[in-house]
């Protein structure tokens, strides 16, 4: 692991060097955990765009044992002001920091104005998202994170069905604590976002949070989880019938299960996040149902459960490979009940790789 | 509730009068939900410092249902980019907003020069830590919602005791989850923070996370946890002994005993934060530990499980009645074991109120 993070380093540099800096001050915390790999809580790390050796890392004295486990590589200083402590190490080594940018969309006007105090013969300029431009693009040890993550989720599923946790008379509060107990069973270390188990008409409600709500024969059951492994989360929706399904739910199911279909099949390298979304779009809208699809597409999916890129209408840019998103069309319809399938993918420069691996057949339990 | 939160508003329209703003653009999101009980993931307010009226709370559409409910009296907007929505707003009605004030610990530096772009006519000053003034001394619906979370741990932990969870063979993860799982069964929302459980010459390791070592007859084992309950968090460390406590072990443990009452019996509105660090530090160093005790002796607890007051030798200020804090002194001895013990109590005029009420007498198992 110490590798992995010395070669995610050395991509920073290469971006501090076209940005003309001498160095960049971070201080948003997962952002240090891409690039060292501590998980503690108080942290900040100046690096420097010419040589690892003259990276310091600071954090306080809870973590003296922690960061020598997690981050043997690099020079450490110890102090609970972490960001002003870096400062001050800069402005000490005149010949070696001029220019440093700091993570002006991390950074808050106050604790600006306090680092910008103190910046002693240093050049405090804005340097938002550089961090956040390596994290787009997934290497293979965040691929396999994510892959576990995912697969942890899978498992929870498919128990939680077999075991015959999903039947009429439990709430959806009950489904939820052992989806995510079982989660916890297979290697998760918490639920990657509040879990969302919607049972009849609560599944039309997008983001619906888990209620004492009963579980009755004919009901969509709208399940939205994941789990977090090694920081990485998982995102996975499925959506079940408990007995026989209806016609309109069928019907409404296998509209959903085409355009994700579709928009999984638009995942591509150079492929535009907004044709993205207009490819698993355009099935819905033409089945005449494009005003009970009223949220995007889908987003990236890493350290942060949502992150870039948005795959949505209003979102800008191309996909490349390596990029882990989701995909998750629904169709919600109000009064009723309603329908998303959602998996996280990686964009590959053939087919996408599919991570979350849980059918997406109309289940009926 | 609408009324409490009504009341909360009225109090900081005074702080807002008093320094000079026509209004508070409130970002943060637990500063939103103590203001409003909006429970989502993005909104905003702008809090007008003379009329609740002129009050306008943004949400998503995501959050329509959810915030009709949650936030029945106030003008709501329904915008994305909630913050900057709010900035229209107000520009929008310029004889009503002139100085705005904005919460500039929050903020970031990109977000604030894209606000202060879209403030036309507005002037966006910095207004720091006003909700938080605020939420120093809590009412009596956050000290019930506090009593709670507290009471959930309590019972989480008797029932772990009771039912034999705690004995030699199990694993310090197996600990966690099952005292976790009690608290979701006692009705928290989820741990206040990553649980401590810390067995052994573990139990010296201050912030221990929970790892497959095995509890052992003879072991200290140091219990640090919480639960959620309406948002408020609760904080309790315990520490036990498998078995019979060799004298080392009774030795330190009366130590901490002695100076966690001691940092107890000093709470009481007007004391120094220092001083209440001292009366708790002063016993542990005259045994000559003092370097065995080398963090602060508590903080404030309540929608963030560490906030204002710090009671440390570098925290300032005064307590009030009202304020919810720890006291947690420890002793770590490195190879062999440390003691600490927490309790959350409410700062009251006569004794401070105990809201964790397990046993502190060295238990047993």
């Amino acid at each position: 692991m110490p590798e992995t993070h010395a070669a995610r380093r050395t991509a920073l540099r290469a971006l501090l060097t076209d940005a003309g800096l001498d160095a960049l001050l971070v201080t948003d915390l997962l952002n240090i955990r891409y690039l060292t790999g501590f998980t503690g809580s108080n942290a900040a790390l100046l690096l420097h765009a010419e040589l690892d050796d003259r990276t310091a890392f600071c954090t306080d004295g809870r973590y003296t044992t922690q960061s020598s486990v997690e981050v043997p590589d690099l020079k450490r200083v110890l102090d609970r002001a972490s960001a002003a402590a870096m400062i001050r190490h800069g402005s000490a080594l005149p010949n070696l920091y001029r220019r440093v940018g700091f993570e002006s969309q991390h950074v808050s006007v106050e604790q600006f104005e306090k680092l910008d105090d103190l910046a002693e013969g240093l050049e405090l300029t804005r340097a938002p998202g550089l961090v956040e431009r390596l994290r787009l693009v997934k290497d293979e040890v965040e691929v396999d994170a994510l892959r576990r993550a995912c697969a942890v989720a899978d498992r929870a599923l498919a128990d939680l069905i077999e075991s015959g946790g999903i039947r009429p008379g439990r709430t959806e509060r009950e489904v939820a604590r052992e989806l995510e107990s079982r989660m916890l069973d297979h290697g998760s270390s918490g639920p990657s976002f509040e879990s969302i188990v919607a049972a009849g008409t609560n599944s039309a409600i997008p983001h619906h949070r888990p209620t004492d709500a009963v579980l009755a024969t004919g009901d969509f059951l709208k399940l939205d989880f994941g789990a977090t492994v090694d920081g990485y989360h998982s995102d996975m929706t499925r959506t079940l019938v408990l007995g026989a399904p209806a016609d309109w739910q069928r019907e409404v199911y296998e509209l959903v299960r085409r355009s994700q279909a579709a928009g999984r099949d638009a995942l591509a390298p150079g492929a535009d996040v907004t044709e993205v979304d207009a490819a698993a779009r355009t099935v819905i809208d033409e089945a005449g149902y494009g005003a009970e699809f009223a949220h995007g597409l889908g987003h990236g999916v890493g350290l942060q459960v949502h992150e870039a890129p948005s795959l949505a209408a209003t979102g800008a840019g191309t996909l490349s490979a390596g990029m882990a998103v989701t995909v998750e069309p629904g169709v919600y319809l109000a009064g009723r009940g309603g329908v998303r399938i959602e998996d996280t993918l990686v964009v590959r420069d053939g087919t996408p790789e599919l991570l979350t691996l849980s059918s997406k057949e109309l289940v009926v339990v």
